[in-house]
């Protein structure tokens, strides 16, 4: 049994742990605490050396703590490829890849999804629900399915509708929402109680965040134990940067590395830009964004459920965010595809961010730059709907339909 | 520099390494000869245990020379994963499913294109073309635009739209066939001279084969340096078979693994059944297949390049050839999704066989069972096309088109 309890990132408090509801009384979100200086002494460099390449290979440092429960379709260790032709064209050192896009559900999104639906599995859950851009909703249906528990996916209408078809096919009750994703968020709100879900949206409970933190582990396992020097990643909710950051952290405190974090690199598209707002001063900010429409890719999320928090890594990392136009983003999608890597929007954004901090000078000459792409581009074609999905736009619709 | 050779597999002549034109004098194909001895003395399981995981771990075990030609996008170590569920209700002892669609191009087409590019950039070929049913066109362009090299590739137009188009994401020169992978092929030999391609199709060069061999090396050394009882294979072309069949045999001769080989099972939709047929005494066969039309997928290859190969292969193993219905492969889609796996039709195909094998009492109750998955769902959706790529019916089309 590990010992595990939550501590708040932003008042400190400590808690027992629990496995949802992760709003700290102060508004902070919840964090899983490890015991870190007992794990130092069996948790090492070199007993990781001869583990088998999966995610789970942290298994230390995820919370859960019933092994027959951990639920795997083989996600993590993806490939860090390097391209090393741009980094003769580019001012900067060093370029990697992480290529998320080769996790069991097609994105990164597996990660948090392999431990939330095992914490699940372990608390005795049998009814999840969450409102997802896509791919989460993919992943909470693909690992939900493989546990036995019935999964409630609510995702706007515009979204991708190949991502949309394989939650039905992962056997997912699936509806598409009339409205953004926090529309989708308040659906499985307003039924929650009634319908016995348990809310796995971001945030709300520890496992997402503590798989995404696996991408950090990784990363700086596969560059040698080291950290790079700046991470451009595609950002929504922030799971992933707050996951990445805390990685960080442990990795610090149990020794594995030195030197300086990260700088941390948020990008999102034009029009839906809270992250990038936020890092504004005030005045600035009350004139920015909103002037074009977002696409429905995984970083529109207009009201990320701790923003302070992704702000305040970004900032004490020495980070930046940026925004990028459609343009832009359609541009990095060719560039990438010509290297042999088909990117989703999301990817395509952290190219297209890794070229203007080139252009502006932010990167600079001795700096190893990785960036994420997060998903397939072919995911994303945008055709007719071939899903025959039910279209909401409240839980009185939902009721509706006979649930 | 490796000591490589070529040996036929039919008439065991040995000949000097080539990277084009695997056909022997009498009719056979030829392989890559490995002097294993010598190997044996620094490749070693112990060697293997702390290399990354990636195809590449078995280096000397791949015909590329200079590791700076290696093209790599991150192909390889997929995930096994157990479906312990299904042991409890099926009448054998283990089941695993290798997710080859965790690969860097969304199939397994990725490693023997790694190979078989790296062999062309070695050779310092500028131009490689391939008939294909997708993904390995796919992989083509992918692995050639990451080397610099220029793709065309021949696609019969039922194909799946989404893997036809990303193949001019990649970068390549890509043109619908209105016929089959044979009449595609044809289009190339017609224009091989001229244009000056490397022809990369089926057992026309060394790389697939030896990169298809991975999948073999890494199923056994995921199994612990054992062998599966039976493994279940989608096959078109067969350099899969071929491939995972040598692979078997250089582990035995370097001392890797003991006991029985594999019984290798090819599955393939009714309708373009060539395996199977060939399987069968001759006056069955003359009554067999051509019943119904056949699914544009990886199977549908009415003329492998070496069919006596690939059946001495599945008949020395003590295997078996299958042909499954559309509907029990649709079938198999939707039971595959609901353990939480995206499986292509070519994947679904080989858990069709599993339950067919199961029914009719072929497996054996102390039976471990390996089902290859080779890509996604989602990639084969019917969609209208998307992709303006230009249809041709012949070589003299191609040349009107201004090439």
């Amino acid at each position: 049994m590990k010992q595990l309890g939550l501590y708040c990132s932003r008042c400190s408090a400590k808690l027992p742990f629990r496995y949802q509801d992760m709003k700290c009384s102060c508004g902070g979100t919840l964090l899983v605490d490890y015991d870190l200086e007992r794990l130092s002494k069996t948790f090492t460099k070199e007993a990781l050396q001869t583990r088998y390449p999966s995610m789970w290979r942290y298994n230390e440092l995820l919370p859960v703590s019933n092994p027959d429960c951990i639920i795997t379709l083989g996600e993590g260790w993806t490939p860090l490829v390097r391209l090393q032709n741009w980094e003769l064209k580019l001012p900067i050192k060093q370029l990697w890849i992480k290529r998320e896009e080769q996790n069991p559900t097609g994105s990164f999104k597996s990660r948090g999804f392999s431990v939330a639906v095992s914490l699940l599995k372990e608390a005795g859950a049998t009814k999840a629900a969450v409102p997802s851009n896509g791919n989460a909703a993919g992943a909470l249906a693909a690992y939900a399915s493989h546990a036995g528990i019935k999964a409630s996916v609510f995702i706007p209408l515009d979204c991708p509708p190949l991502i949309v078809e394989e939650c039905p096919l992962y056997g997912a009750d699936t509806f598409l929402v009339d409205g953004l994703i926090h529309d989708a968020a308040a659906i499985i709100e307003a039924g929650k109680q009634e319908q016995g879900w348990v809310n796995v949206g971001t945030l709300k409970e520890p496992g997402r965040v503590e798989g995404k933190k696996t991408m950090g582990l990784e990363l700086a396992e596969q560059l040698g134990w080291t950290f790079p020097d700046v991470i451009i990643y595609p950002t929504g909710g922030g799971s992933g940067i707050i996951g990445m950051w805390k990685a960080y952290h442990e990795l610090k405190a149990l020794g594995f590395v030195d030197g300086p974090m990260p700088r941390f690199v948020c990008v999102q598209e034009e029009g839906c830009q809270p992250i990038v707002d936020g890092m504004l001063p005030q005045a600035a900010m009350d004139l920015a964004g909103g002037a074009s429409r977002p696409s429905p890719t995984g970083m529109r999320v207009p009201q990320p459920p701790d923003l302070p928090l992704i702000l305040s890594i970004v900032k004490q990392s020495g980070g930046t965010a940026l925004a990028l136009s459609k343009s832009q983003i359609a541009d990095a999608t060719r560039t990438l595809g010509t290297q042999g890597i088909s990117s989703s929007p999301e990817g395509s954004a952290t190219w297209a961010g890794l070229i203007e901090l080139c252009d502006n000078g932010w990167l600079r000459a001795t700096d190893s730059v990785v960036l994420f792409n997060t998903s397939h581009a072919m995911k994303y074609a945008q055709l007719e709907s071939i899903c025959s999905v039910p279209r909401i736009r409240s839980y009185a619709d939902y009721k509706a339909l006979g649930y």
